[in-house]
C-alpha cells in the first residue's frame, strides 16, 4: 500500500487491498503497489501547507527560493538511479526515464538560474517603472507581484511522473507556494519514490511539499481564493474541475493542461530525399515511439502536401521498421510498454476510430512483436501509422495516447491552415520548410491555434531540441482543447502565479517597500541558510 | 422598442411590448424604452464579427487600431452632450455623467498612446530578446503575440454604460478582436445611443463593433475557441457563465470583473482633526454618493482603530449631513437616483441584513428629502452610513450596491489585515496613513487579496485620482470574490487578449517574420489610412 506524505509524515490509507486501486507493472503485470487515499487527513494537509509552508516560503527572497530549488535538483540527481530502475516498470526504456527524470533536474536548475538573474533578491516583485498617475509627483502607480497565502494543488498526469511535479515545484517554490502532490494512479509510485528521495534530503523547509496518493476528489472543497490548482491531464476531466462550485465560487485559479492532437507539417518547398525532409522524417518517429508516444505534446496529424503523401508514407513506414520493442530492460530496444493494459486498450479504440475513414500502413493494433517480455501481459503495442481522409472528423478529434501518428494530405496552404485549426486549440505543431515567406505568412495563421511552434529549417535541423520538449525558458499550455493554460515560460511563468496588484503610492513609499537592489534581502531565515 | 446594431445595420426585435422588458427613468419613473433580443441573428452577428470584422483589423498594425481609438474618442467627444442628457434619465448628475462618459473618452486616448509608444507598428509582438534554445546559434526561441482569429463579447454591468464597453472596446481593437456589446437592460439606451454616435462617425471598419440589446443567453452557445467573454457584474452571473457548458468544453477566454466589498483602512497613526484625517472622511463619502455608490469598486467596508471609531463616525456623518439629493438637474444636487426602483430594494434589503448586528448612523433606509422630484416614483435613497460589528459576516459578505458603507473598529493591525481578507478578495482598497514601515508591512499583508491598492499620506492626498478609478495604466480585477480578472492594465491587457505562443525557430525565419521596425509596415490597409 503506498504511503502519503502529509504533514511533513509517512501515513498509510486506511484502505484494504479489496478497496484500494491495483497497480500493475506494465512489461510483466506484477502487482506494484496498492493505491488509495481513503481515511488520509487532507484537511490537515492543506492546513499544515498554509500555516507552516506558506509562511516559510513567503518569507524568503526569490533568490532563496532558489537554492531550495537547486537543493532539490542535487538530492533528486544524487540517487537519480533509482527513479530510471523504477521507471521501467511503467514501460520506459532508460531514455524515456531520462526525458523525465533528468528533464525534472534541469527545469530545477533552469528555474533557480533564470530567478537569480532576472528576480530581485526579494520576497516580492515591484514591476516598474513607476508611473504619474496625477499632475504632482507624489501619485504613483507601480504593480506590485506578491506570493498568495494559499497552496498549489498538483493533479498529474501519468506520462511524467518525475519531471510534472518538478517543473510545478520550480515555480510555486519560486512564486512562495507550498504544494500538494497528487500523482496519476498508474505511476504514482515513481511520484511517491520522488518525494521520499526530496524530502529525505531534508531540503525544504516543513510544509512545503506534500503528496497524496489516491483520489484528491473530496479535498477539492478545500481549496480556498489564494490557491492554485494546476491540472495535467485529459480535457474531460478538466471540465469537471473547471465546473466544481467550490473551484468556481471562490475563483480559485485552475490551470490546466491537456491533451490535444498535435500536428507536423511538412511544407510544399521540402522535395523527398532532401536532409530536411529526413529531418521530418525523424520528427515524426521519434514522438511516436519516445515514451511509447505518451506526451501531451506528441505529434498525432502529420500533414504533408498531397504530392508527397505516399513518399512520406514510405519514409516513415521504413523508419519504424527499425524500431525494436520490448522490454526495456532487453538489449536493442528502443520502444517498451504503454502504462497499463487499460491505457493499451484505450488507443486500440482510439486508433481503429481514426481508421475508418482509411488504413493502418503501418503496423497492427492487436499484434506486436516484442523482445524479452509477454507482448499480451505486458502493455506492448506495433508502433502505428495510418492514413486517413483528412476531411473525416476523429483524425483532429481523438488522441491516441501512444505509438500512434496519422498522415493526412494537403491540398494548399489554405487547406492546411484549416486542417491544423480542425484540432481546436492545440499545445504544439512543428512546421518543416526552407521557404521563409510561405513559413512566415503560415506561422501567422496557425499562431493562435498553439501554444508552441517548432520550425525546422535546414539551418537549424541539426540543433533542435525535438518537437515534444517543452522548454523552461517557453510557455508550455495552449488554447482551446488543450485546456488555455500555461506553465514554465521562465519568470513570466512564476509572477503568473503570484498577485498583481496595482499600486499607488507615494514615492516614499515605494521606497520603504522596496529597498534599492544593493541592501541586504529584508527576510533571511534559518530555513534558506541550511539548504 | 430599443434596436440593435447587427451586421453594421439596425434592427428591431420581433418582441411585442408584453413580452419586452420596460425600461423606466430613475428619477421620474417614466417609460424610456423597451428592450428585447426576441428574432434577432446572433448567429449571423457573430459570423459577422468573424468572417468581416475580425480579418480588417487583424491586418492593420497596432499603430493603425491606435488611430481607431482616437477616431472613436473623437466622435463621442464631438456628441457627448447627448450622452450627458440622457444619463440623467439614470439617475446620474453632471458629474457621475462626466465620469463615465469622460472617463471613456480618457481610457480610448491613453490606450492609443500607449499602444504607439509601448507596441511595434505591425500586426502581432515578438516578445524578445531571442534565447538561444540549443549549443547552436541557430535554433532560438522567442514569444510570438497574435491576434486570435474571434471575437470579443462584452457583457457588461449598467453602472457604466459609456466607460465599460469603451474600456472594453479599446483592449479589443488593439489586440484585434472585433466586438459584440451586450448592454445591462436598465440603461442600454445610454449603450444604444453610444454605438449610434460611433457607427453614425463610420470611424470603424465594418464588422467591428456591434450591439446586442436583451439577452445574449443563446448566443453563449455560439461561442468557439478563439473568442473572449468579458463579462462585468454580480458574482453569481459569473458563475453561472464561468460554468456554461459550451464556454468549459472550448476553454474559452472568461474574463470577470465582478463586484466586491471593498475597504479602506484609517491606520493607527492618523489622528482626527488632522488634514490626513480629513482626507480620509473625503474619500468616504466620495465613494457613498458618486453615481450614488453604485461602482464596483465603491467602498463598503471602513475599517478604523477601535480609538477612533466615534470620530470616524462623526466626521462622515457630518459631511454627509451636506450633500443634497434629488433631482440632477435641480441646483445643488450632489448625489442622484439609484438605477431603478428594483435596484433601490435590493439596497434596502443588503443595508438591513448588515445593520443586524448594529445600527444605521447616519440616514434611513426607508426615508429620504429630495430636491426637484418625487422621493418614491424615483429611485432615491438616503445616504447610509452604519456602525456594526466586525466580527459579524454581513458586513464582509453582502455589498449594499448603493450610496451605504458600514465602518468596522479593528483592535491591532493583525486584527484589521483579517478583517481585510475577511471579504474573499477585492476590487480595490485605500490604506490612509503617514507611518510608512507600518503601512509597507499592511501592503505585504494585504497585497494578495487585492487587485489594486490605493495608498494615501500627507504627501499625496491632494493628488490623489480616488479609490474609484481604475486607471488605464493599472490592473482593474480582483482576486477571489472580485472574479479573479483582470483589464486594462495597459499594454500588458492588450497583449493579454492575445494568443501567446512560443516559437522556436532559427534567427532567418525570425528576421522574415517580423521585420526590422523602420521598414514600412507589412500590411498597411485603405481602412486604416480613412479612419
Amino acid at each position: 500500500m503506498l504511503q502519503s506524505h502529509l504533514q511533513d509524515t509517512w501515513v498509510a490509507p486506511t484502505a484494504t487491498p479489496e478497496t484500494a486501486d491495483d497497480v500493475r507493472d506494465a512489461v510483466t503485470g506484477e502487482l506494484v503497489c496498492r493505491v488509495s487515499s481513503q481515511g488520509l487527513d487532507l484537511a490537515g494537509a492543506f492546513d499544515h501547507a498554509r500555516r507552516v509552508g506558506g509562511p516559510a516560503l513567503r518569507d524568503l527572497t526569490f533568490h532563496q527560493r532558489a537554492d531550495l530549488l537547486d537543493a532539490v535538483a542535487a538530492a533528486v540527481r544524487a540517487r537519480r538511479e533509482e527513479l530510471y530502475a523504477l521507471s521501467a516498470r511503467a514501460g520506459a526504456t532508460l531514455t524515456d526515464a531520462r526525458y523525465d527524470i533528468d528533464g525534472g533536474i534541469r527545469v530545477l536548475r533552469d528555474s533557480s538560474t533564470r530567478a537569480r538573474a532576472e528576480l530581485p533578491n526579494a520576497p516580492f516583485l515591484v514591476e516598474g517603472p513607476a508611473e504619474r498617475l496625477a499632475r504632482g509627483e507624489d501619485f504613483l502607480g507601480v504593480h506590485l507581484c506578491t506570493p498568495s497565502p494559499g497552496l498549489m494543488l498538483q493533479v498529474n498526469a501519468f506520462n511524467f511522473p518525475v519531471w510534472a511535479p518538478l517543473e510545478k515545484l520550480a515555480q510555486a517554490v519560486l512564486a512562495g507556494l507550498p504544494t500538494v502532490v497528487k500523482p496519476a494512479t498508474p505511476t504514482a509510485y515513481l511520484t511517491e519514490r520522488l518525494v521520499r528521495i526530496v524530502t529525505e534530503a531534508g531540503v525544504l523547509p516543513p510544509g512545503t511539499l506534500q503528496l497524496v496518493v489516491g483520489s484528491v476528489r473530496p479535498a477539492l472543497d478545500l481549496l480556498r481564493e489564494q490557491d492554485v490548482l494546476s491540472f495535467t491531464g485529459s480535457a474531460a476531466t478538466a471540465e469537471v474541475l473547471r465546473t466544481h462550485p467550490n473551484l468556481v465560487s471562490r475563483s480559485v485559479r485552475f490551470n490546466a493542461e491537456a491533451d490535444s492532437v498535435n500536428a507536423i507539417v511538412l511544407a510544399p518547398d521540402v522535395r523527398p530525399g532532401s536532409p530536411l525532409f529526413a529531418a521530418f522524417v525523424r520528427e515524426v518517429v521519434t514522438e511516436m515511439t519516445v515514451k511509447a508516444g505518451q506526451k501531451c505534446t506528441a505529434i498525432r496529424r502529420v500533414l504533408v502536401p498531397r504530392e508527397h503523401e505516399l513518399a512520406a508514407l514510405d519514409a516513415i513506414s521504413s523508419e519504424l521498421t527499425g524500431v525494436t520493442i520490448g522490454n526495456p530492460a532487453a538489449e536493442g530496444v528502443r520502444m517498451g510498454a504503454v502504462v497499463s493494459l487499460a491505457q493499451r486498450e484505450d488507443v486500440r479504440r482510439s486508433v481503429r476510430r481514426i481508421a475508418e475513414s482509411g488504413r493502418f500502413v503501418h503496423g497492427d493494433p492487436d499484434k506486436v512483436r516484442v523482445v524479452g517480455a509477454d507482448p499480451e501481459r505486458g502493455a506492448f503495442l506495433d508502433t502505428l501509422l495510418i492514413s486517413a481522409d483528412p476531411e473525416a472528423a476523429a483524425p483532429h478529434e481523438v488522441e491516441p495516447f501512444g505509438p500512434a501518428a496519422t498522415v493526412l494530405a494537403y491540398r494548399d496552404t489554405r487547406h492546411a491552415t484549416d486542417l491544423l485549426a480542425r484540432g481546436r486549440g492545440s499545445l504544439a505543431a512543428s512546421v518543416v520548410g526552407d521557404d521563409l515567406a510561405w513559413t512566415a505568412a503560415f506561422v501567422r495563421e496557425a499562431a493562435p491555434w498553439h501554444g508552441r511552434l517548432h520550425l525546422l529549417d535546414t539551418t537549424n535541423m541539426n540543433q533542435t531540441t525535438g518537437h515534444g520538449s517543452p522548454l523552461p525558458a517557453l510557455r508550455h499550455g495552449g488554447p482551446g482543447r488543450a485546456g488555455g493554460g500555461s506553465e514554465m515560460a521562465g519568470t513570466r511563468g512564476v509572477v503568473d502565479l503570484m498577485q498583481r496588484t496595482a499600486l499607488q503610492a507615494s514615492p516614499r513609499l515605494l521606497d520603504s517597500l522596496a529597498p534599492p537592489p544593493s541592501s541586504p534581502s529584508s527576510s533571511p531565515t534559518e530555513t534558506a541558510e541550511t539548504a
